[in-house]
């Protein structure tokens, strides 16, 4: 939009809404009209639902989750299993995890995953508390819920090795047919990987 | 996500960027998640920015558009013909026609168009105020820039009607093959009006 046209307010938030993941130039644009038609039931609320998530929103100092309390409500609900630790790549894994409910565990989150080509090394990850977490002992298990991609199995390995000393079982998600995957959509990889690790009826 | 995991803080953000066009459930996480990631560079300032539209941003009792005055900058805009009204159904088109920069004239914003499903009828249109703009004199030529839609061309109809006592020139959009298209891909009520109203070359 040209300042011309509109003020640079409405241009400063076009600008903005257009950095959020899934809005192009062009979404954001509606985006941006949607909020100014619809002033008091969404412009409004969402300014002090971003401003309130600004002021309150933390970063969990033991496990990387994000919460407006520190440690997170996971870590401090004792209702969850100890003995086991789930590391995901991002809250959204975490988030994505809870949502299925089929694990009453703690996370760990590593704020991404190893990549050569992005250049993210292992001490841009939080591996140092990883190990920490581990190292205190009332750890029985660590599930490695992480990506099935190179990176993803990259940074799987470089856990294992780095914990296989402190003598914690670390194992990981299973591969397999997706519940309402159709076979005739799926790659090779994950049909080998299903037939292996098939089980009795 | 449930508030048991993340505070009601993160799930009521959730839920209002949820409401924006183009942002589904998990696209709204996402957003979510990347707006607490980068809290200085993107969830401040978008909070302001949100905060500043919301107090400044107002509709021109004039013509309809949006703009932190009112009358707003286009109709305060001297250097524009004011004799050529460009009608068109809602504030995103006026952008799309200003971007375009082809005419340096004003709008009129009539704010949908007639539409007998969504049951809009003509008293929910800025139709009033339109003839009161073309009655005061000044405006030699009404350009309807409004959808090639049933909607579109039925409201164009209507304003046709409404405008024809009062001498002034109604034009409409030209149809004909978008400027890069492929003929192979046109539905043939484009192509019939492309080459019926075919210019020498």
């Amino acid at each position: 939009m040209p300042s011309s046209v509109a003020g640079p307010e409405i241009e400063r938030l076009i600008q903005l809404l257009g950095r959020l993941p899934g809005l192009g130039p062009r979404s954001a644009r509606r985006a941006a009209l949607q909020l100014i038609r619809r002033k008091e039931q969404l412009l409004t609320p969402l300014a002090s639902a971003m401003a309130e998530a600004r002021d309150k929103i933390v970063v969990c100092s033991s496990c990387g989750n994000v919460d407006t309390s520190d440690p997170c409500t996971i870590c401090r609900d004792e209702r969850r299993d100890p003995s086991i630790l789930v590391v995901v790549e991002d809250v959204a894994d975490l988030w994505a995890l809870e949502r299925a409910g089929a694990i009453r565990a703690r996370y760990h989150v590593l704020g991404g995953v190893l990549s050569a080509i992005d250049g993210r090394r292992p001490e841009d990850l939080n591996l140092a508390t990883l190990a920490a977490r581990v190292a205190e002992g009332s750890i029985g298990e660590v599930i490695l819920a992480l990506n099935a991609t190179v990176d993803g199995q990259t940074t799987a390995h470089y856990i294992t090795d780095l914990l296989a000393a402190q003598g914690v079982k670390v194992t990981r998600l299973a591969h397999g047919v997706p519940v309402g995957g159709e076979l005739d959509y799926l790659d090779e990889g994950t049909l080998a990987a299903a037939l292996k690790s098939r089980t009795t009826f």
